[in-house]
């Protein structure tokens, strides 16, 4: 006998660019967006019954028709009046709207911001996922690919040998990563904004005010200084690679390197991943 | 209470080429290859002790080692002798291998095949993933970026229309996608090549040959022809994006458009996914 | 006194899929086409008038109309229809289309090529430009991505040494390019088809049998080849990275290697480019 | 006869990571290097001669330990320096060093910058040519992947109509790009630093600051504004996909849409290209 498991579908790389118009210069918010929906498709699947089938065009067109009234303020809150919308289509358990928020600033001219010009830059992507269910709404936020480097404070030694180790000792070493953390907010009604920029600058300073003797002892303290500063949050999932760089033999050049110059490296790459959050006590 | 949830660490992109050089004409192998092992490393984390840490550095010197003598065969066999070879860690609980196979076929010189020349192409990424625990070994194999299309016998109808709605229905569609097939295979010790073409014969043949009324029910066909045909499968998970294809309009310049002139488009596209077993009956 | 120099515009990226559904199996064209326009074109730029700007989006739509009854034979006359209709606005000097043809063959089912279903795969990318001006057309083809690897037959050696050299010679190495060749015909109306797949058997029968002592011979002796055995080229550009594969030192786990494990990179990679050509004798 | 015509051989993506540690607060480089030689390598390519052939392996070498002592200023001297240094080679005529340089700031921990830590961002990458041969040393310095917009005062007209025209003219729509503009300095020993920041500003600021009839007229205006505004600029180059931005048909939702609900796309674009110079006047 054979059966279907778990399923869903939806609709992904939605561009989308929202220009607020307002009179004192525009705002302008660019997302990529992403719907996925859970429920009753069993049919879809083994009949190729599809009157409970939302078509993905349709939730291109919801996401595209939502952004006129429902993105002046966070991402979050975008992410939930869509995914509650489809919440309302008995015949879905879950919708998932995945948002990932490309920075802009208004360029500078003359020392003042212009009204309608922009560039695009930041330091990494902002991301927001808001799942609804019959149970409620769970929002996450964070960041992808934020690039960083700490050149000195990083150490990597005591670790196990055997018969294929070759990686010496180091106590102190250049480590750089492009990370990304997902945090889990304990309620779906926060300042949004706010509570972000809040989060990251905790992330980036204890990032850079530790002293790390491996990656994973990194994502502990950084994950747990967020826990311990900011409330809203219940658990911090990070994935780190880690980007080699090698120091550069230059003694053949009669040359000395006192960690001065290395190799950026992409192949291969460490990548270490974990959870950190609230515990029952 | 802060506390560690689940965690990992490996490593991954590890570039790796094997040559075997046989008298006959040298065979190819190019693979790129992912470690991850989970365990006892919580004090990793929360205390900076690295001595259960096996060095993602040793991990990578392990699967150029093993390449010397474990790759002459199927990517899953030299998966699994990695994998176990890190299970005997006593700190590790699983261990993962996640190997992508890169296809090269030899040149042809006068109609036969070059002995030692190489064109790297082919149709899709092979993938095999190993992950091996004190409870056994599980394989998984699988193609990734697999990208068809029918240019007929699809069709997308029946579906409910809201507010949002602006799909027309049809009956005759151009379906495109970059599909990723995993299975999961009931034991671990198969003639993993022998299987991974009969499977993969089994894919495209039934894609080719059914009638879609949506990606869905292509996914199940598909799936359900796999786990019929192929004993030794236990479950199939497909992901499918659906690719949009838009006939132009061609009327503006005088000139029909009978499923003649289409745009390829990328972005946004459908996603759907979907898993398919063997049940209790 | 400030002036315009060199100026050029068009359309790029245009995606393409042009069906033909003949009784016996349908055909299949997937095209990324781009266009580009030089000509009187100095007042758009200077003076904001854009009276002989045609407008890119007519560029998009031509390409498409076009791709209904010109685009039956070969890119390369479908490029040529275009670019030759384009010289039809006096403005216009020259006419530039590129076109990069993606490889599909039909499924098979049985031993029998599906009519109707695809797998898109091949090994490299066919290209064609097109160029016309008042003088007339000219055309080249060729391939790009073709990546291909010699695992014996490629030496290096006798280079001079400096301060900074530090690379051991060796009489045998792996070779690994992934190459780009654009060749030149001297007529605009040949059987492109045919000659492309002559010219490219050419260039990779050459490439697989031949004794390579340094990528830049390899260039030479490839382009020659070319141009002896296909009168209808007149000239051969060669851009060839050296992708390097290092060989991995297993003697510290107790191993040979002999040729057998290598790491593959692509940073960073040697570069090397020329043309050939029929000269003046 | 068959001949060699124009040949150029070089390393390219050299991964390159330079660490200033100084007492105050470490600074930071992340270059990716490329060099290039031109010169007497006929023998190379037609008699497998490799006698005059400075290995790129060697040019790897020389940027790493270039980045030891000549790697304090400018990526322009830097790149002077190598270039200087491989013109020393008698068969070498031209040396040709690109450098795109990554942009990291320190991470600011309580509102000062951490001396050890930096965050990866910026906004496009800065990039500078370096080509020295027995006439002298030519530096070119400039952007690429500047992405910008402008939300108004942009607008396309009055462009001819043909059979395959639909575009409608417009008065004011969203302009947006990734933007590449190279500069080429009168002389080889300015301060680069300042200059580049100065002509990037004046890049900007004139970008937001302008009305644009069409892509062609706004890079007249943004190089003018350089060449009027910097005496060591002797030529601009520019390069600007046009990235449509098009305003979704929200009235079959009920919906108005004056201009503020967009789809971002990237296939096809525009693609307009000019050199604007210093004119003999």
């Amino acid at each position: 006998m054979i059966e279907l498991g778990a399923n869903r579908y939806g609709k992904a790389a939605i561009r989308l660019v929202r220009v607020h118009r307002d009179p004192d210069g525009h705002r302008l918010r660019d997302l990529t967006v992403a719907v996925a929906l859970e429920g009753d498709f069993a049919a879809a699947h083994t009949d190729g019954d599809n009157s409970l089938v939302v078509a993905t065009d349709t939730m291109k067109n919801t996401a595209y028709a939502f952004a006129k009234d429902h993105l002046d303020g966070a991402l979050e809150d975008y992410g939930r009046a869509l995914a509650e919308h489809f919440l309302e289509f008995e015949q879905v358990d879950r919708a998932t709207v995945n948002i990932r928020g490309h920075q802009w600033r208004a360029i500078e001219v003359g020392g003042s911001p212009a009204p309608d010009a922009f560039v695009r830059g930041g330091e990494g992507t902002r991301v927001a996922t808001v799942s609804a269910d019959r149970g409620g709404t769970t929002v996450e936020a964070g960041v992808e690919d934020l690039v960083v480097m700490k050149t000195t404070r990083s150490a990597f030694s005591g670790f196990p040998r055997d018969r294929y180790t070759t990686l010496a000792e180091t106590d102190d070493r250049l480590m750089a990563t492009k990370l990304t953390a997902i945090w889990r907010y304990g309620a779906p009604d926060l300042d949004f904004d706010d509570t972000f920029l809040a989060v990251r600058t905790t992330l980036l300073e204890v990032l850079a005010d530790h002293d790390s003797p491996s990656v994973q002892t990194s994502i502990w303290i950084m994950a747990k200084a967020i826990l311990e500063r900011h409330d809203e949050v219940e658990e911090v999932r990070m994935v780190l690679p880690n980007l080699h760089h090698w120091q550069v033999d230059l003694a053949p050049f009669g040359l000395t390197n006192d960690g001065e110059v290395y190799v950026a490296t992409t192949e291969p790459h460490g990548l270490i991943e974990a959870t950190v959050r609230r515990g029952d006590g």
